[in-house]
């Protein structure tokens, strides 16, 4: 493993920890005692093996699921390149607290315990296109924010994010990691119309420009391009990873923040599933650099964790079935002749 | 309308009940005033005004959904083409009544209320390679039996079946209605190997060759290759679409019952949604044919309705953003800019 400055978040942690392939083998030989042809379940078997790996349970749980939102302000929103003005974030922040948003539905429909966490929202990072978003300092305190807010009883992690303009900085962290072109990648946001797509990807262009693309450390490439909540997201993936905590990640910014991480340890995703394919353009591309299979296809664009709430209704199904299940033993059903 | 056999289940109901565009325009509108930009919930946003389209209903609900798996023997059983014996059939019904079985879970998850529904399961159909599988009056019968069971205070009806070898009266059906050749359709249902796969393939070519691909009514296509669950399913699509009920249909053996009514009427299945694209192969070509579009990819091959009561959390995601958000001006969120 490379040295780097986000070293810091590993220390006495020298071991990350993996995954438990003996118990994801005792889930998977359960899975074919089930009464159903086996493999019958497709990616739901898949993803209760993959819950019992991490959280070390031949019958995986979900009795703690939680939801973090984090919010943060950027600069790069002066330039316009998102179809709202930034104090959105804050009015929607506002609309989290009292219940009235998308996510507030789904994790009460999901079961899911819901922390909104507004980052300086009144510090807007700087805009990226004329210089760094953010000293070091202030990634490092918006990561081990998202480092500190993930509870130890978690059992799954469902990340979600607010920043108006946010997925400006979410393309160009995704262009310079996978080294992708930024037309590609760039996306109509919250509902941009043609010509304030072509200036988005015009002040993305000049700002990989300006800071170039090559980048060693998420540190590095979160105080070029990113937001607080993006940071903050980064760390929360980290400290869910150093609690074998399995996480869902929503869509593009959730994924480009978790993304970061892979300049530090290719495999330190492992741990995390794509809640589903997004419909801003840039996620199917970053998604086949990152090798990882969405579970759902929604056309989805909200951001809030709306999709990973809705993707936490699958891995219930997937444990429900799982822990619940009757064998053919116990239920004296035949089994296959051949 | 064709004046066909099937019109005796129409009796009495001259006028099929349609969707109502008013009501769905209206939830349209609500969408388009909910905290979030406008078609960023995707499908969601779809479902909820299918849902409301079909209920009548601004704020369609999921109070009394039902799931039905009705379950039949056949005949065909006996050229050995499923990796299960027929016993399985009536095991998996006791399974489902002692709570054991993958739809029992699932349908404890998503509140739904389980009828399983076994018909004349010491009575298989008929081998429909040797002659037709049913008379037209045990059609009628399961038909009017799967027509009665669906519940008057239903708001979602969940479709799923049980029958050791259905998925080769399904592809029967199936190649009948599209048209399509049954090397392309015939899959291994719950796993058979390359040379049973073989053996299926050719004896569903030599029913085809006996009884043919040309059907003008639902009744004539069941009465030659179908199964009374298959036939159970087919009136109870009738039965809710007669009550104005949304339905779920399940995996490639739901599909191919309910596409038996389109022989009646094209828009016959317009309340209903593909659940899940399963993984026996066919199901894919039958949905191409029908031009819908499955809600979940999931790899399923199970039946059972299981892919249909997961589905349904999808729904209920999509109902509960649709009847529970805010709307900009009540949270007092800026609308876009532009």
């Amino acid at each position: 493993m490379k040295h780097t400055e986000i070293d810091k978040f590993f220390k006495g942690n020298i071991k990350i920890p993996s995954y438990d392939h003996l118990t994801a083998n005792k889930a998977k030989h359960r899975q074919d005692e089930l009464t159903k042809p086996i493999g019958s379940l497709g990616k739901l078997e898949e993803f209760a093996i993959w819950m019992a790996g991490w959280q070390k349970k031949l019958k995986p749980t979900m009795k703690n699921p939680y939801c973090l939102v984090f919010a943060g302000n950027h600069g790069i929103s002066n330039k316009g390149v998102s179809a709202y003005p930034s104090e959105v974030t804050y009015q929607m922040v506002e609309n989290f607290k009292k219940g009235g948003a998308a996510i507030n539905q789904l994790c009460d429909l999901a079961n899911i315990k819901l922390s909104v966490i507004p980052i300086d929202l009144d510090k807007p990072t700087r805009d990226f296109s004329e210089g760094k978003a953010m000293d070091k300092n202030e990634v490092f305190s918006a990561m081990q924010l998202g480092f500190d807010s993930v509870p130890s009883d978690c059992d799954l992690l469902v990340l979600g994010e607010m920043g108006i303009s946010n997925t400006t900085s979410a393309t160009a962290i995704s262009c310079a990691i996978f080294d992708e072109p930024v037309k590609l990648l760039t996306g109509i946001g919250t509902g941009l119309n043609k010509s304030q797509l072509s200036k988005k990807i015009k002040i993305i262009k000049s700002a990989l420009k300006l800071h170039g693309k090559n980048f060693k450390d998420p540190i590095d490439i979160l105080s070029c391009y990113g937001g607080r909540e993006i940071a903050a997201i980064a760390g929360s993936v980290i400290s869910a990873r150093l609690k074998s905590i399995p996480v869902l990640l929503d869509g593009f910014i959730c994924t480009a923040a978790a993304s970061s991480l892979i300049l530090f340890d290719k495999m330190i995703l492992d741990h995390c599933r794509i809640s589903h394919l997004s419909s801003e353009q840039g996620h199917a591309i970053v998604l086949r650099n990152l090798k990882m299979e969405p579970i759902l296809d929604l056309n989805l664009r909200l951001g809030e964790g709306s999709g990973a709430a809705i993707a936490s209704l699958i891995l219930r199904a997937a444990l429900a079935t799982h822990n619940g299940m009757s064998t053919f033993t116990d239920a004296k059903v035949t089994t296959k002749i051949v």
